[in-house]
């Protein structure tokens, strides 16, 4: 491992052989069940990560803002799928990525965005590609397989001596699975995600349409799925990583957490039992996504320099720019001492889309050689 | 108002009147109370705020991070004070602001820091300015006035031949404020501010110490205090937007509030009661600051596009680019037709440090005039 004394804190730290491996397993996953693979970008927003994650096999990419699919385009990423219901102040945008050559595919799930958008097509002379966004877990968004409205959508992307908004297929994201931790029912709600989406391209299909693309995925969903029979390509972002979240569904384990952040201890308050840090939650972002999970992790799980486990430190409140970590164990230690003002912590986070977003770039530890520095982008 | 139809989401509004007044508010009672005024510049990160505090009258700024010190210095601002305990990793990146021409002020709360940033003034030839950071009222770090370990900090603080480390003063931040929502008990807050940093500073003069700066300050405290006696300079930074926080807390008004979300309705949930929206956690930050307070707003506020709250929609969930609203109303109304895909939404957030971090700018609404861009930075 390289050396991290002396480095300026907070910072993200990425544990390439880990997410080497996170790649390689859930590719190596999707070949044998035999679908196209799309990485959801969203969680590293870093061109280093997505261009393993496609010399691994993984096609095209998955994007949840514009801006991503813009920067990966310049960096020779020609398909995206934007996996957010598109609005009409976004037509512009899409049509001119795709006039510099990206294969752009929309998300609708209204009558309106459908008519709208085929209309937008038919006025500048182009066809948008859209998938329909069907909802199989009922957590957020999507039209359900069974609603009469799935068709009136359908029936409203239409095209003009081709031009408008042609229906490339359905697309389902089973985010219900992330309140999940018990394996039989992650491998039933992957089986509801498969199966309802391709109900929806069936019935879609009975009604004279092509519809040839079936996207579903998440990474909980995407890790358990036994089938894929119908399915023509799956999504997931944060396999890429993993968190601790994901450890706590149950879906990876803490050793194969590739992200974390180092900080350093600034001070102490030995009568609370405080040890201080300047990771607070600028670094780790606010998600505290474990706080519903059987094991609540705080703001993240501390460990030493080497990622090793400090149990004994509990991440409870964090300042803008102060972690604060409890010690919850043997009184009669003195903290100043095991944890001196200047050593160095690494902390592992709940959320690897949110703590990544929250930093230029990642220190990239490798097995050989010095701290490789990857910039990450953000915003839109 | 600029017309902000058509505009591409989520996007970061910022009413430049609003601040406008906030600025003048916060410096006006500064100047009637006698002190010096140095903003927190960890709120707003971007060059044409804190060109505005300064030109009322700010005097210096304070920082949260070295980027920041050294973005501001490259802006023209010559004084700063880190107000968060150095570390050695630190001291090299100090130094080195310092010999730039910034009037740079650290922070240490323990003997193993003032030692060690003596020591390296020493070896460097420079003379670094530190305040000690004061304990007054446990919420975080910091040394307590009557500690014997005052006394020792201090004595740590050393020079040889003019280099080293020089004791400039005692600092304190009553984050505790941030607890407080009765005007009687944000009163006694400040006082119990005031009284201990100044009883520090007074202990420490009676050691022999000069100790010519006692800075205290939040913007609950800055906004309560009846006398800053003994006290030469107020630190604050939300104040310049404020936020939902601030409002719970009783030291804005709502209409004071200059920062909001402006996103797009992407999609309903008629069923579930849902409109959904293009701002999710990643724009609004994942902070639930008032989930302690009376009321607690979810994500944030949500209002029309002119600003006017719609008490009806609860900002309940958010996923990284979708926000679920949630419709409390009449159960008859139907809220495609009411909130159409490709209206406009504003969100006012719980936390302004929060939710400006996750943008790249603010676009800026002035009473005349085309909307403005004004960049700011993130990350260290």
């Amino acid at each position: 491992m390289p050396v991290l004394s002396g480095l300026e804190t907070p910072l993200l730290l990425l544990d390439e052989a880990r997410m080497q491996r996170n790649i390689a397993r859930m590719q190596s996953r999707m070949d044998a069940l035999g679908v196209r693979f799309r990485p959801h970008v969203k969680t590293s927003k870093c061109p280093e990560v997505v261009r393993r994650q496609m010399a691994a096999g993984a096609r095209g990419i998955t994007v949840s803002t514009l801006k991503e699919a813009e920067r990966f385009l310049a960096e020779g990423v020609t398909e995206a799928l934007y996996a957010v219901a598109i609005v009409p102040a976004k037509f512009d945008h899409a049509l001119c990525l795709s006039r510099q050559g990206l294969r752009l595919t929309l998300l609708v799930e209204s009558v309106a965005a459908a008519e709208a958008l085929s209309r937008h097509g038919i006025e500048h002379g182009h066809c948008h590609a859209a998938l329909i966004e069907i909802d199989t877990d009922g957590h957020r968004s999507g039209v359900r397989p069974d609603d009469p409205l799935l068709l009136a959508v359908a029936a409203a992307l239409t095209t003009d001596r081709g031009s408008g908004a042609r229906l490339e297929g359905v697309m389902t994201h089973a985010g219900g699975s992330y309140a999940l931790h018990a394996p039989e029912a992650l491998v039933a709600m992957a089986e509801q995600e498969r199966s309802r989406c391709v109900a929806a391209a069936m019935r879609l299909r009975a009604a004279g349409h092509l519809c040839p693309t079936v996207s579903v995925g998440s990474t909980p969903t995407a890790l358990s799925a036994r089938s894929l029979e119908g399915v023509t390509e799956v999504r997931a972002g944060v396999y890429v990583f993993f968190d601790l979240v994901m450890a706590g569904i149950g879906v990876c384990a803490r050793e194969e957490i590739a992200l974390s952040v180092l900080c350093t201890v600034i001070g102490h308050r030995p009568d609370a039992g405080w040890v201080i840090t300047d990771a607070g939650w600028m670094a780790m972002s606010r998600d505290r996504g474990t706080r519903t999970q059987e094991r609540d992790f705080g703001y993240g799980a501390v460990c030493d320099v080497g990622g090793n486990d400090i149990p004994q430190l509990a991440f409870r409140d964090a300042n803008q720019e102060h972690g604060v970590l409890h010690w919850t164990g043997d009184i009669a230690v003195d903290l100043a001492q095991r944890f001196p003002v200047g050593s160095q912590l690494r902390i592992v986070p709940n959320h690897a889309c949110a703590t990544g977003a929250q930093f230029d770039g990642y220190a990239v530890l490798s097995a050989v050689g010095p701290l490789a520095q990857w910039p990450r982008f953000s915003g839109w």
